[in-house]
C-alpha cells in the first residue's frame, strides 16, 4: 500500500501579539498547512479577519487545536465557525433553513482545547442564536486534577455539535496521538502557565527516501519484472526479483517534527515528546531591552524581567531560547511578543527592538531563529536525504 | 440652578456590515459620542480593533447598548471589556493582582441588552479566565414573554460583575428612561427580527435658546440688578428687576433626539418614541440594483428581493426610506449592510452600488440620506434657534 505523504508543510502566522491586539499585531493564531489543509493553532478575536488578509483559505480549515482557553487564544473561535459555517443570522418563523438540520454523520470540524473549550464554544454559540450548516466535535485534553467527564457547563449540545466529542484523559503526562492518520499524528503535553495549558506535537510518518532510477530500473527489466515494483521500492521495501536478486528500497527519512507551544514560564512538561523538532514555535512575551528599548525601565535587570515575567505566566526570549536547546530544536520561532513591540516592518526603532529580542534567544540556543510578524508564512521542509 | 449641556454630539461608525466581515467593512458597532464620553451602540467581533484606528477613545467608554444577541452584535463585548479594563492574562499563584478585589461599588461600566445579553458576556468572561479591574453591570430589557427575573444562566456572577443589573420590564410596550440624568435619556423599545431586537432613543433635554446680551445687558444696567442674573435668563428663566420689569429668558430649544435600530424587518413598535427624530439609523441590508450591481440575479425583482430580505429578519434601502417617512426623521444614515457591498471608497463599482442604494432610499423619503461607511463619522448638530 502507498502511503499518501505530504509535500509542502507551511505555517503562516495569523496573529503574534499577547493580550492585546496593536495596529500592527494581532492576538494568537496560527495556520498550519499540510498540503492544502489548514490547521489552526489558537483563535484570538478577530482571527477571521486575519485570514480574510492572509494565503490561508477558511473554507479549509477541518480542525483547530486551542492551547488554552485565555480569551487572547480564543475569543475569535466562535466567531470564525460562525462564518466558516454560515451560521450568522437567522430567519423568520415558518421560513426554510438548511441550517435547522445539521447532518451529524457529515465529517466535523474538529476542534481540540483544554477542559472550558467546550463550554466557552457552546455557550457562545447558544446566547447568540448562532446556527451553522455542518456539524463541529471539541475533544478537551483533561488534565489529572479536572473532572474526568463533563461539560463544564449544564447546556445541552448545540444542534451542531457532536455527541462524539471525547475528554482525553492524560497516560504518562502526556496526551498521546489525540489525532492520528497515515501521515499525520498530533500529541500534547502540559506546560506550565497561569491556566491550564497545553503544547502541541505534530509529527510526520517517516516518509520514503530519495530514489535514484538508474539503481534499480536495469535489475527490472534484466528481469523482466514488472515496473509497478517501482512504487513498492519508493516505499522503502525489498523486493525479490526473478533470479532471486534482492533489492532494497531507499532507507526512509525521518519526518517533520513541529512544536506548538501555547503560553508558557516552563514547557517541560512536554520535553518527552517534543525533542529534536525540526521547529520549536515558543513564546517571549517580554524581553529586557537596555539601549534599545526606550522603554526600558532603568531599575530593570535582566533578573527581575525574568521574574516578573515567570510571574504572570510568561518566558523571555531567553527562557525560549535555553528551551530549544534543551529539546535540540533545529529552529526557534519566536512568537506571542507583548503588543508594545511593534511588526519590525513598521519602524526603524521596531525593526532594532526584535532584532535585539532575536538576539537574546541566540544567546541560548545557536541555530536558526526567527520573530514572528503577522501574516509571515514559514516553509517547514524536509530533510534532505541522508 | 444652571443645567449641563452638550456642545459637540457625533456618531463614528467603527463597522457598518451585516453577519460577515469584509476587508472593508467589519460587524456593527458604533460610537455616540456626547462631549468626550463614549457610548457604545453594538459591539461586534474586532470592535476594539475598529476602535484602534478610529477617533474613539476605549478609555472614554462608559456605556454599551446591544440591540440584540446575534454575534455579529455582540461577538466583540466581552474581548473589548478584557482589553478596557485590564483583563487579559493571569498572574501565578502567590503574585500579587489588583484584578482579584475589584471595588464593586466604584462606578462600574454599564451595559444594556435583550435577555442573554448577560449569560454571554458572564459566560465568555468565565471561561477564558478573564479578570478585569473594574466594575461592571449588564441591565437587560425584558420582553414581555421573557421570564422576567434571573439571568438565563446558573452561572454566579463574575467578580467584577455588580449584582445590581436591572432586569427591566416592558410598560406599555416600551422601556422608558432606562438611563437618565440631567441632559440625556435613553429609552427603547422593541423592533422586529428574527429574535428579540431592540431599538435606541437617545434623546437630549431642552437646550438653552440663543441669548442676544443687548436684550439685557442695558436693563440690568440701568437698574444695578447683578450681572449673575444673565446665567438665569440663559436658562429661560423669567427675572423681575427692582424696578418691576420683567425680562424673559430666551426661549429653550428642542434638544437633539437620536434614533438607532438594531437588525429589523419592521421597526413599527418603536414609532411612538421615534418621532420627529433629527437623526435616524436604519439598517438596509439588501438591495435589488439591476444595471448596477452585477450579482443581481436576472430571476430577482424588487417584490422578491424585499420578500427574501424580510424572511431573514431585514430591510431593504426603501424599507428604512419609507420608516424615516413615517416617523418625520430629519435625516437618515443607512447601515448593516450585506459585506457584498463593499465601501464606497475601494473602487467606482462601488461607489455606484452604495450611490444607487441610497437612492432607493431616497424614492420613499425626501430628507438628507448618508450610507454609512466603517470610521465614518458624523456630527450631530442642535436645530438653529427658532
Amino acid at each position: 500500500m502507498a502511503l499518501k505523504s505530504l509535500s509542502n508543510v507551511d505555517i503562516t502566522f495569523l496573529g503574534t501579539a499577547s493580550a492585546q491586539p496593536s495596529t500592527t499585531r494581532n492576538h494568537s493564531s496560527l495556520a498550519l498547512r499540510l498540503n492544502g489543509d489548514v490547521w489552526l493553532f489558537d483563535c484570538g478575536e478577530a482571527t477571521q479577519h486575519r485570514i480574510q488578509k492572509s494565503v490561508v483559505k477558511m473554507g479549509k480549515v477541518q480542525k483547530i487545536f486551542i492551547t488554552h482557553t485565555h480569551g487572547d487564544h480564543i475569543f475569535g473561535l466562535a466567531p470564525l465557525l460562525s462564518s466558516m459555517l454560515n451560521g450568522a443570522g437567522g430567519v423568520m418563523p415558518g421560513q426554510d433553513d438548511s441550517r435547522m438540520t445539521v447532518d451529524l454523520l457529515q465529517q466535523p470540524i474538529e476542534i481540540y482545547g483544554p477542559l472550558g473549550t467546550r463550554a466557552y464554544l457552546r455557550a457562545s454559540l447558544t446566547y447568540t442564536h448562532t446556527l451553522v450548516d455542518a456539524p463541529f466535535v471539541v475533544h478537551e485534553l483533561r488534565m489529572p486534577s479536572d473532572p474526568q467527564d463533563g461539560d463544564l457547563t449544564d447546556r445541552p449540545l448545540h444542534r451542531a455539535e457532536s455527541a462524539h466529542g471525547r475528554n482525553i484523559p492524560q497516560v504518562n503526562g502526556v496526551w498521546t496521538n489525540i489525532y492520528q492518520d497515515e501521515v499525520v499524528t498530533v500529541s500534547a503535553a502540559p506546560i506550565l502557565h497561569s491556566v491550564p495549558c497545553v503544547g502541541y506535537v505534530v509529527a510526520e510518518a517517516p516518509v520514503p527516501g530519495k530514489m535514484d532510477p538508474k539503481q534499480y530500473i536495469p535489475h527490472l527489466k534484466r528481469t523482466n519484472a514488472p515496473m509497478s515494483l517501482m512504487s513498492r521500492l519508493q516505499q522503502g521495501e525489498s523486493v525479490t526479483l526473478p533470479d532471486g536478486t534482492i533489492l532494497h528500497g531507499p532507507t526512509r527519512r525521518k519526518g517533520r517534527k513541529i512544536v506548538i507551544l501555547g503560553d508558557t514560564y516552563d514547557p517541560s512538561p512536554i520535553v518527552n515528546i517534543a525533542e529534536d523538532a525540526d521547529l520549536l514555535i515558543h513564546e517571549a512575551t517580554n524581553a529586557h531591552l537596555p539601549g534599545v528599548d526606550p522603554n526600558t525601565k532603568e531599575s530593570d535587570t535582566y533578573e527581575s524581567v525574568e521574574a516578573r515575567t515567570k510571574s504572570r505566566g510568561h518566558s523571555t526570549p531567553q527562557m525560549a531560547g535555553a528551551f530549544a536547546k534543551r529539546i535540540r530544536a533545529k529552529k526557534l520561532i519566536l512568537n506571542h511578543f507583548s503588543a508594545r513591540y511593534s511588526s519590525a516592518r513598521c519602524s526603524e526603532e521596531a525593526k532594532d527592538i526584535m532584532s535585539a529580542i532575536q538576539s537574546l534567544a541566540s544567546k541560548e540556543y545557536c541555530h536558526e531563529v526567527i520573530c514572528a510578524d503577522d501574516l509571515m508564512t514559514v516553509d517547514i521542509p524536509l530533510e534532505p536525504s541522508q
